[in-house]
């Protein structure tokens, strides 16, 4: 059920076999690096999501860049966190059934574990699960910050919330999960930065609700790759969840930097290759990666090596390279590198990246987290 | 890398852990007999498409139900279906690479094995593959019928390719591919038999020409779970290549059937099994489903267990069920089923089918082509 690798160590990039994921290294050192110097200026920490890339591999070098752990979305990810060496996990996410809290529970056995919360019943059962295994969970309680998601209301019902996972046993009060999902794609800066001003409003509402009850909150946890900057300057947070900034999507390319200008400060360093395998009309070819190979949810991948063509149409195992407004033609059996739409669902399509360097494949790293939805 | 399953036989299906991919046993097995029956009837051969269930324990079933052999899209499909018993597969798609036609080739020492090509330099290659391998390949030429993807020309072009086909050592011409697939989700009965008889006009242009040049073509394969009946009527088409009829997804469930009413010969038999992780609002709680565990790319699922609400938002790992025009609420905990919007891409996010019959789990089947793209 696994695949083999598309490729081997040493291999020129055109011998990779298609569709495979691609990481360029260079540009996704640099992505690391960039981040983990951003974080450092700003005097925050990072907890990088692995949401995002699903891989203990690069979970560990976004550690020894200097960020505190991970976060992740589920109980399956975490335990391939936990067993790829990461001490220090957090599921930034509500967890429901007695076997998913008891896999959790486990994990704490041997790595720092935290998990959010939005329901007074989940904290019961949470704190069974923590004392049936004899560990301490630490808990942050999310308020719905405006994405309309998951969270309780801010301020008193997330300071209520905040008492009772204080007065659970086995359990520990984190802090604050205030992520704000749906502001992280709006395209302006001036409307991403009031998206995140309100959430940060938000923030400080409960905060002062918890003070009001004596409760302290360590911790105030969110921001994503398309607004970090604007939690870093509230002064409210302490903790930084991107993910998406090692690998930059073609949805996220679009978003205006902070000087409103383009988003550039991070790389693309994340590719689908893709064959060429039909090209029986003038203005275009078929390619071999479908939905099956691409997450499009957040629109169509670019098209990188043919400048000017567009990737359109895609069915479950083809695409369609347009041609008419580009370069060149398209060329039956090249290979070509498609920028994905969107990084997290085609990630969880793979089960190996390709990396590159100097046109070479210098290692191959697995998504051990593949299909980790659990 | 391989997830493990989210529950062992004997469960109760409240016992599976979420988000699942399920099959309703006794719509699968009547959906299966259902299908078998009609292309008895009509006197033809079935030629299942596995790239919807990626899995040789249902390719097994339908071949014992009637069918010759599975089709699929991908080398590593056919890999996959020959390891598990398939005696006869047919790649119904091009394949560019000598690495994935050495593989192609090295299958065809132990199973009947045939691929299409629109491309005379794809036929030497193909020549160049089996010769090396010591095999016979079976090959299709694919004419565009109308989708506008793949394929030749219809008529002289096709004969032209057949010709080169017939004279390359090591291949046999099998026949044409004619299969169009962008009718199949047109909703009305009389466009989609329009797009199907324009599509026969260009099968029977191509068998003139082929005539012309003295070339028998065996076997005319295409059709699928929208359209097979107007194929099957036409006198042209020997093999039918249905997929989807097996599960019916919620695209198909919206065509109209042949007599102008629903298209209800088949029932829905896939389901995801999610839960209810957040209902922190009135109208609709949280799911756990969201586009890793779904495919939305034709639309969103549909909540078979909450009549009237809705399935909306996803996000990587969440799903919103609306239920401000619904019988009821959503519970917090619960486990509802959803009738995924495409049932392919749906199912290459899993790696088992957890097949329940009269509520319980009676089998785990793997899904041994997951990922297999290449």
């Amino acid at each position: 059920m696994t695949q083999p690798p598309p490729a081997e160590i040493g291999d020129d990039i055109a011998d990779i076999d298609t569709p495979a994921l691609i990481v360029d290294l260079d540009a996704f050192e640099a992505n690391v690096a960039k981040m983990a110097e951003n974080v450092k200026e700003f005097g925050l920490r990072l907890r990088a999501h692995s949401k995002t890339h699903k891989c203990s591999e690069i979970a560990r070098r976004q550690v020894a860049a200097g960020a505190i752990g991970v976060c992740c979305q589920k109980v399956g990810e975490a335990e391939d966190m936990v067993a790829g060496g990461v001490q220090d996990v957090y599921v930034s996410n509500e967890v429901w059934g007695a076997k998913k809290l008891a896999r959790l529970a486990e994990l704490a056995k041997t790595a720092t574990i935290s998990i959010c919360v939005d329901d007074a019943q989940n904290v019961g059962d949470l704190g069974t699960a923590a004392r049936a295994a004899g560990v301490t969970l630490n808990v942050y309680v999310e308020i719905d910050v405006g994405a309309g998601r998951c969270g309780v209301n801010p301020g008193e019902d997330g300071a209520e919330l905040a008492a009772v996972v204080v007065a659970e046993e086995g359990l520990n009060f984190a802090g604050l999960q205030a992520y704000q999902g749906s502001a992280q794609h709006i395209r302006t800066i001036n409307e991403r930065g009031a998206a995140i001003g309100n959430a940060c409003d938000n923030v400080k509402l409960t905060l002062d609700a918890l003070a009001a009850r004596g409760i302290q909150a360590d911790t105030v946890t969110g921001a994503g790759t398309g607004s970090f900057r604007f939690e870093a300057n509230s002064g409210l947070y302490h903790e930084l969840q991107c993910g998406s900034y090692i690998f930059m999507d073609a949805d996220y390319a679009q978003n205006q930097g902070m000087d409103g200008g383009a988003f550039d400060e991070f790389r693309h360093s994340l590719y689908v290759l893709a064959t060429v395998m039909s090209a029986t009309k003038p203005g275009g070819g078929i390619v071999d990666a479908g939905h099956k190979a691409l997450g499009n949810d957040q629109g169509m991948p670019w098209v990188a090596d043919i400048p000017g063509a567009t990737y359109e149409r895609p069915s479950d195992d083809h695409g369609k390279i347009n041609t008419t407004e580009a370069a060149r033609e398209a060329v039956l059996g090249e290979k070509i590198r498609l920028i994905p739409g969107h990084c997290d669902p085609t990630v969880n399509l793979y089960d190996w990246y390709v990396v590159v360097q100097e046109g070479r494949v210098v290692d191959l790293w697995e998504i051990g987290a593949r299909g980790a939805t659990r």
